[in-house]
Protein backbone atom coordinates (compact mmCIF):
# COMPACT_ATOMS: atom_id res chain seq x y z
CA UNK A 1 0.00 0.00 0.00
CA UNK A 2 1.08 3.71 -1.07
CA UNK A 3 2.37 5.64 1.96
CA UNK A 4 -0.02 8.06 2.70
CA UNK A 5 1.39 11.76 2.86
CA UNK A 6 -0.03 14.77 5.29
CA UNK A 7 1.18 18.61 4.61
CA UNK A 8 1.06 20.61 7.56
CA UNK A 9 1.36 24.30 6.46
CA UNK A 10 2.42 25.89 10.07
CA UNK A 11 2.47 29.61 10.54
CA UNK A 12 3.49 30.61 14.37
CA UNK A 13 7.03 32.64 14.78
CA UNK A 14 7.98 30.82 18.38
CA UNK A 15 8.91 27.19 18.85
CA UNK A 16 8.27 27.69 22.18
CA UNK A 17 4.39 28.23 21.12
CA UNK A 18 1.25 25.92 21.70
CA UNK A 19 1.02 25.95 17.80
CA UNK A 20 3.90 24.39 17.60
CA UNK A 21 3.03 22.16 20.20
CA UNK A 22 0.22 21.33 18.31
CA UNK A 23 2.27 20.69 15.49
CA UNK A 24 4.61 18.22 16.54
CA UNK A 25 1.68 15.98 18.16
CA UNK A 26 0.06 16.02 15.01
CA UNK A 27 3.36 15.12 13.46
CA UNK A 28 4.07 12.36 15.70
CA UNK A 29 0.03 10.90 15.93
CA UNK A 30 0.52 11.00 11.55
CA UNK A 31 3.88 9.41 11.73
CA UNK A 32 2.66 6.55 14.09
CA UNK A 33 -0.37 6.30 11.33
CA UNK A 34 2.07 5.72 8.62
CA UNK A 35 1.96 8.95 7.44
CA UNK A 36 5.05 10.61 5.45
CA UNK A 37 4.33 14.30 7.19
CA UNK A 38 5.55 16.98 5.55
CA UNK A 39 5.89 20.58 7.02
CA UNK A 40 6.18 24.07 5.28
CA UNK A 41 7.16 26.68 8.48
CA UNK A 42 6.30 29.76 6.63
CA UNK A 43 7.92 32.29 9.03
CA UNK A 44 11.33 29.73 9.31
CA UNK A 45 11.20 29.67 5.29
CA UNK A 46 10.36 33.49 5.98
CA UNK A 47 7.91 32.88 3.77
CA UNK A 48 7.08 35.47 0.91
CA UNK A 49 3.25 36.88 1.33
CA UNK A 50 2.78 39.19 -1.32
CA UNK A 51 1.52 38.22 -4.83
CA UNK A 52 3.96 40.05 -7.21
CA UNK A 53 5.56 40.08 -10.38
CA UNK A 54 8.77 38.10 -9.09
CA UNK A 55 6.69 35.01 -8.56
CA UNK A 56 6.85 34.45 -12.57
CA UNK A 57 9.82 33.48 -14.50
CA UNK A 58 10.63 34.60 -17.68
CA UNK A 59 8.56 37.49 -19.53
CA UNK A 60 5.22 38.76 -18.35
CA UNK A 61 2.49 38.16 -20.70
CA UNK A 62 0.80 41.19 -20.44
CA UNK A 63 3.29 43.66 -18.45
CA UNK A 64 1.60 46.80 -19.36
CA UNK A 65 -1.35 46.00 -17.50
CA UNK A 66 -0.38 42.89 -14.20
CA UNK A 67 -2.80 40.64 -13.57
CA UNK A 68 -1.68 38.10 -11.35
CA UNK A 69 -4.00 35.46 -11.68
CA UNK A 70 -3.78 35.56 -15.02
CA UNK A 71 -0.04 35.93 -15.16
CA UNK A 72 0.06 32.91 -12.82
CA UNK A 73 -1.69 30.43 -14.86
CA UNK A 74 0.12 30.85 -17.68
CA UNK A 75 3.31 30.61 -15.90
CA UNK A 76 2.08 27.18 -14.29
CA UNK A 77 1.29 26.19 -17.54
CA UNK A 78 4.67 26.95 -19.01
CA UNK A 79 6.32 25.53 -15.78
CA UNK A 80 7.57 29.19 -14.72
CA UNK A 81 6.66 29.92 -11.28
CA UNK A 82 8.97 31.08 -8.85
CA UNK A 83 10.81 27.68 -6.95
CA UNK A 84 9.13 28.62 -3.74
CA UNK A 85 6.02 28.08 -5.28
CA UNK A 86 6.68 25.25 -7.33
CA UNK A 87 7.66 23.25 -4.18
CA UNK A 88 4.84 24.05 -2.21
CA UNK A 89 2.54 22.76 -4.90
CA UNK A 90 4.64 19.72 -5.28
CA UNK A 91 3.95 19.06 -1.49
CA UNK A 92 0.01 19.46 -1.92
CA UNK A 93 0.17 17.72 -4.85
CA UNK A 94 1.53 14.44 -2.52
CA UNK A 95 -0.59 15.44 0.62
CA UNK A 96 -3.91 13.47 1.15
CA UNK A 97 -4.38 15.28 4.19
CA UNK A 98 -3.75 19.17 4.71
CA UNK A 99 -3.09 20.82 7.97
CA UNK A 100 -3.52 24.68 8.54
CA UNK A 101 -1.79 25.17 12.04
CA UNK A 102 -2.15 28.80 12.88
CA UNK A 103 -3.48 31.45 15.48
CA UNK A 104 -6.27 33.15 15.20
CA UNK A 105 -5.12 36.94 13.67
CA UNK A 106 -8.04 39.69 13.24
CA UNK A 107 -11.23 36.44 12.95
CA UNK A 108 -8.53 34.64 10.15
CA UNK A 109 -5.44 33.61 8.79
CA UNK A 110 -2.21 35.38 9.21
CA UNK A 111 -1.29 37.09 6.64
CA UNK A 112 1.93 35.02 5.81
CA UNK A 113 -0.65 31.72 5.42
CA UNK A 114 -2.76 34.21 3.10
CA UNK A 115 -0.01 34.53 0.68
CA UNK A 116 0.31 31.05 0.96
CA UNK A 117 -2.95 30.65 -0.47
CA UNK A 118 -3.23 33.50 -2.64
CA UNK A 119 0.46 32.31 -4.30
CA UNK A 120 -0.12 28.51 -3.76
CA UNK A 121 -3.10 27.95 -5.16
CA UNK A 122 -3.04 28.74 -8.74
CA UNK A 123 -5.83 28.17 -11.58
CA UNK A 124 -5.01 25.61 -13.44
CA UNK A 125 -3.26 23.47 -10.69
CA UNK A 126 -5.65 24.29 -7.58
CA UNK A 127 -9.10 24.63 -9.65
CA UNK A 128 -10.28 25.60 -13.13
CA UNK A 129 -13.54 27.61 -14.06
CA UNK A 130 -14.94 23.95 -14.85
CA UNK A 131 -13.13 22.51 -11.31
CA UNK A 132 -14.39 23.71 -8.36
CA UNK A 133 -16.69 22.86 -5.96
CA UNK A 134 -17.65 19.77 -5.94
CA UNK A 135 -16.15 19.23 -9.00
CA UNK A 136 -12.55 20.20 -7.53
CA UNK A 137 -9.29 18.99 -8.27
CA UNK A 138 -8.15 18.81 -5.14
CA UNK A 139 -12.16 16.63 -3.80
CA UNK A 140 -10.21 13.46 -2.31
CA UNK A 141 -8.36 15.67 -0.27
CA UNK A 142 -8.96 16.45 3.28
CA UNK A 143 -8.28 19.38 5.28
CA UNK A 144 -7.97 20.48 9.09
CA UNK A 145 -8.16 23.90 10.38
CA UNK A 146 -6.34 23.90 13.40
CA UNK A 147 -5.37 27.37 15.27
CA UNK A 148 -5.80 28.88 18.94
CA UNK A 149 -7.26 31.89 19.66
CA UNK A 150 -5.89 35.12 21.85
CA UNK A 151 -6.31 35.88 25.50
CA UNK A 152 -6.20 34.11 28.24
CA UNK A 153 -8.22 30.86 27.36
CA UNK A 154 -6.09 29.66 24.38
CA UNK A 155 -8.01 27.07 22.47
CA UNK A 156 -7.46 24.31 20.49
CA UNK A 157 -10.22 23.23 17.75
CA UNK A 158 -9.44 21.15 14.90
CA UNK A 159 -12.31 20.85 11.94
CA UNK A 160 -12.31 18.97 8.83
CA UNK A 161 -13.94 19.93 5.44
CA UNK A 162 -13.72 18.69 2.78
CA UNK A 163 -10.79 18.78 0.01
CA UNK A 164 -12.01 20.61 -3.19
CA UNK A 165 -12.05 24.24 -4.20
CA UNK A 166 -13.17 24.68 -0.36
CA UNK A 167 -10.25 23.74 0.74
CA UNK A 168 -8.62 27.27 0.76
CA UNK A 169 -11.91 28.72 1.08
CA UNK A 170 -12.59 26.96 4.10
CA UNK A 171 -9.79 28.58 5.64
CA UNK A 172 -11.20 31.77 5.74
CA UNK A 173 -15.35 30.26 6.22
CA UNK A 174 -14.62 27.64 8.56
CA UNK A 175 -12.73 30.28 10.38
CA UNK A 176 -15.76 32.32 10.72
CA UNK A 177 -18.15 29.31 10.81
CA UNK A 178 -16.14 28.59 14.09
CA UNK A 179 -16.83 31.84 15.52
CA UNK A 180 -20.10 31.84 15.02
CA UNK B 1 -12.75 74.40 10.18
CA UNK B 2 -10.03 71.84 10.64
CA UNK B 3 -9.27 70.13 6.99
CA UNK B 4 -10.68 66.41 7.11
CA UNK B 5 -8.09 63.67 5.90
CA UNK B 6 -8.70 60.40 3.96
CA UNK B 7 -6.59 57.41 4.49
CA UNK B 8 -6.55 54.93 0.80
CA UNK B 9 -4.72 51.66 1.47
CA UNK B 10 -4.64 50.46 -1.61
CA UNK B 11 -3.31 46.71 -2.72
CA UNK B 12 -2.71 46.05 -6.57
CA UNK B 13 0.22 45.89 -8.58
CA UNK B 14 -0.21 47.25 -11.42
CA UNK B 15 -1.16 51.41 -12.50
CA UNK B 16 -3.74 50.35 -15.35
CA UNK B 17 -5.55 48.49 -13.67
CA UNK B 18 -9.06 49.09 -12.22
CA UNK B 19 -8.29 49.38 -8.55
CA UNK B 20 -5.60 51.95 -9.61
CA UNK B 21 -8.76 53.98 -12.03
CA UNK B 22 -11.07 53.63 -8.63
CA UNK B 23 -7.91 54.90 -6.55
CA UNK B 24 -7.34 58.24 -8.72
CA UNK B 25 -11.34 59.09 -9.02
CA UNK B 26 -11.44 58.76 -5.17
CA UNK B 27 -8.88 60.90 -4.30
CA UNK B 28 -9.95 63.42 -6.87
CA UNK B 29 -13.26 63.42 -5.61
CA UNK B 30 -12.36 63.86 -1.98
CA UNK B 31 -9.63 66.10 -3.06
CA UNK B 32 -12.68 68.35 -4.42
CA UNK B 33 -14.54 67.73 -1.26
CA UNK B 34 -11.91 69.47 1.08
CA UNK B 35 -10.34 66.32 2.32
CA UNK B 36 -6.12 65.90 2.44
CA UNK B 37 -5.91 62.46 0.97
CA UNK B 38 -3.08 60.18 2.30
CA UNK B 39 -2.61 57.34 -0.05
CA UNK B 40 -0.62 53.68 1.02
CA UNK B 41 0.11 52.02 -1.78
CA UNK B 42 1.29 48.83 -0.72
CA UNK B 43 2.93 47.24 -3.23
CA UNK B 44 4.73 49.97 -4.40
CA UNK B 45 5.69 50.36 -1.03
CA UNK B 46 6.96 46.71 -0.74
CA UNK B 47 4.93 46.96 2.03
CA UNK B 48 6.26 43.87 5.00
CA UNK B 49 3.47 41.65 4.95
CA UNK B 50 4.34 39.25 7.81
CA UNK B 51 3.89 40.05 11.30
CA UNK B 52 7.81 39.25 13.11
CA UNK B 53 10.08 40.21 15.79
CA UNK B 54 11.55 42.86 13.32
CA UNK B 55 8.43 45.02 13.80
CA UNK B 56 9.65 45.48 17.36
CA UNK B 57 12.66 47.91 17.86
CA UNK B 58 14.80 47.04 21.06
CA UNK B 59 14.14 44.01 23.21
CA UNK B 60 11.38 41.54 23.44
CA UNK B 61 9.60 41.21 26.20
CA UNK B 62 9.79 37.28 26.29
CA UNK B 63 11.87 35.86 23.40
CA UNK B 64 11.97 32.54 24.60
CA UNK B 65 8.07 32.20 23.67
CA UNK B 66 7.44 35.30 21.10
CA UNK B 67 3.89 36.32 20.96
CA UNK B 68 3.09 38.50 18.64
CA UNK B 69 0.14 40.87 20.03
CA UNK B 70 2.15 41.14 23.39
CA UNK B 71 5.15 42.35 21.74
CA UNK B 72 3.27 44.75 20.12
CA UNK B 73 1.42 45.90 22.57
CA UNK B 74 4.19 46.61 25.15
CA UNK B 75 6.14 47.73 21.94
CA UNK B 76 3.34 50.62 20.87
CA UNK B 77 3.06 51.86 24.57
CA UNK B 78 7.14 52.59 24.95
CA UNK B 79 7.24 53.81 21.18
CA UNK B 80 9.37 51.08 19.96
CA UNK B 81 7.48 49.29 16.80
CA UNK B 82 9.38 49.58 13.48
CA UNK B 83 9.26 52.74 11.71
CA UNK B 84 6.70 51.43 8.84
CA UNK B 85 4.58 50.65 11.43
CA UNK B 86 4.37 53.67 13.20
CA UNK B 87 4.00 55.72 9.88
CA UNK B 88 0.63 54.00 9.35
CA UNK B 89 -0.65 54.55 12.10
CA UNK B 90 0.00 58.05 12.25
CA UNK B 91 -2.27 58.07 8.91
CA UNK B 92 -4.54 56.17 10.52
CA UNK B 93 -4.90 58.34 13.21
CA UNK B 94 -4.98 61.58 11.06
CA UNK B 95 -8.05 59.83 8.91
CA UNK B 96 -11.63 60.69 9.37
CA UNK B 97 -11.92 58.52 6.87
CA UNK B 98 -10.50 54.83 5.63
CA UNK B 99 -11.05 53.28 2.15
CA UNK B 100 -9.43 49.84 1.34
CA UNK B 101 -8.92 49.37 -2.79
CA UNK B 102 -8.04 45.79 -3.36
CA UNK B 103 -8.60 42.89 -6.06
CA UNK B 104 -10.48 40.06 -4.00
CA UNK B 105 -8.34 37.10 -3.49
CA UNK B 106 -9.94 33.97 -2.17
CA UNK B 107 -13.13 35.51 -1.23
CA UNK B 108 -11.17 37.63 1.18
CA UNK B 109 -8.09 40.51 1.08
CA UNK B 110 -4.83 40.16 -0.10
CA UNK B 111 -1.97 39.16 2.04
CA UNK B 112 -0.41 42.42 1.44
CA UNK B 113 -3.84 44.00 2.94
CA UNK B 114 -3.76 41.58 5.51
CA UNK B 115 -0.20 42.23 6.80
CA UNK B 116 -1.52 45.78 6.91
CA UNK B 117 -4.23 44.94 8.90
CA UNK B 118 -2.19 42.14 11.24
CA UNK B 119 0.62 44.60 11.70
CA UNK B 120 -0.84 48.46 11.95
CA UNK B 121 -3.49 47.61 14.26
CA UNK B 122 -1.58 47.17 17.33
CA UNK B 123 -3.92 46.68 20.71
CA UNK B 124 -3.19 49.91 22.67
CA UNK B 125 -3.76 51.49 19.60
CA UNK B 126 -6.26 50.50 17.59
CA UNK B 127 -8.26 48.52 20.63
CA UNK B 128 -7.82 47.82 24.51
CA UNK B 129 -10.01 45.17 25.79
CA UNK B 130 -12.37 47.37 27.24
CA UNK B 131 -12.15 49.66 24.16
CA UNK B 132 -13.44 47.83 20.93
CA UNK B 133 -16.55 47.34 19.12
CA UNK B 134 -19.36 50.16 20.02
CA UNK B 135 -17.12 51.61 22.31
CA UNK B 136 -14.10 51.07 19.75
CA UNK B 137 -11.01 53.67 19.73
CA UNK B 138 -11.64 54.09 15.94
CA UNK B 139 -15.76 55.07 16.76
CA UNK B 140 -15.57 58.11 14.87
CA UNK B 141 -14.35 57.37 11.78
CA UNK B 142 -15.57 55.40 8.39
CA UNK B 143 -14.71 52.85 6.38
CA UNK B 144 -15.31 51.91 3.46
CA UNK B 145 -14.21 48.31 1.43
CA UNK B 146 -13.96 48.89 -2.57
CA UNK B 147 -13.04 46.05 -4.03
CA UNK B 148 -12.60 44.58 -7.50
CA UNK B 149 -13.87 40.69 -8.38
CA UNK B 150 -12.22 38.53 -10.77
CA UNK B 151 -13.89 36.74 -14.38
CA UNK B 152 -15.05 39.21 -17.09
CA UNK B 153 -17.43 40.92 -15.30
CA UNK B 154 -15.30 42.83 -13.23
CA UNK B 155 -17.35 44.43 -10.70
CA UNK B 156 -16.70 47.75 -8.34
CA UNK B 157 -18.56 47.96 -5.76
CA UNK B 158 -18.56 50.26 -2.44
CA UNK B 159 -19.65 49.52 1.22
CA UNK B 160 -19.56 51.86 4.09
CA UNK B 161 -19.01 50.71 7.75
CA UNK B 162 -18.52 52.38 10.77
CA UNK B 163 -15.37 52.91 12.20
CA UNK B 164 -15.23 51.50 15.67
CA UNK B 165 -12.85 48.17 16.35
CA UNK B 166 -15.32 46.90 13.21
CA UNK B 167 -13.52 48.83 10.96
CA UNK B 168 -10.55 45.90 10.07
CA UNK B 169 -13.32 43.16 11.25
CA UNK B 170 -15.22 44.27 8.69
CA UNK B 171 -12.62 44.22 5.98
CA UNK B 172 -13.47 40.53 6.85
CA UNK B 173 -16.92 40.54 7.80
CA UNK B 174 -18.76 43.04 5.40
CA UNK B 175 -16.27 41.26 2.35
CA UNK B 176 -18.58 37.97 2.96
CA UNK B 177 -21.21 39.77 3.83
CA UNK B 178 -21.00 41.12 -0.04
CA UNK B 179 -20.44 37.66 -1.35
CA UNK B 180 -23.91 36.16 0.57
Amino acid sequence: MAQKTALIVYAHQSPASFNAAARDVAVQALTKQGYKVLVSDLYAMNFKASATAEDIKGDLKNPEHFIYNNEMMVAWQDGRLSDDIAEEQHKLEQAELVIFQFPLYWFSIPAIMKGWIDRVLTQGFAFTLQKMYDNGIFKAKKAILSFTTGGTESMFKPDGVHGDINVPLCVQHSTLHFLG
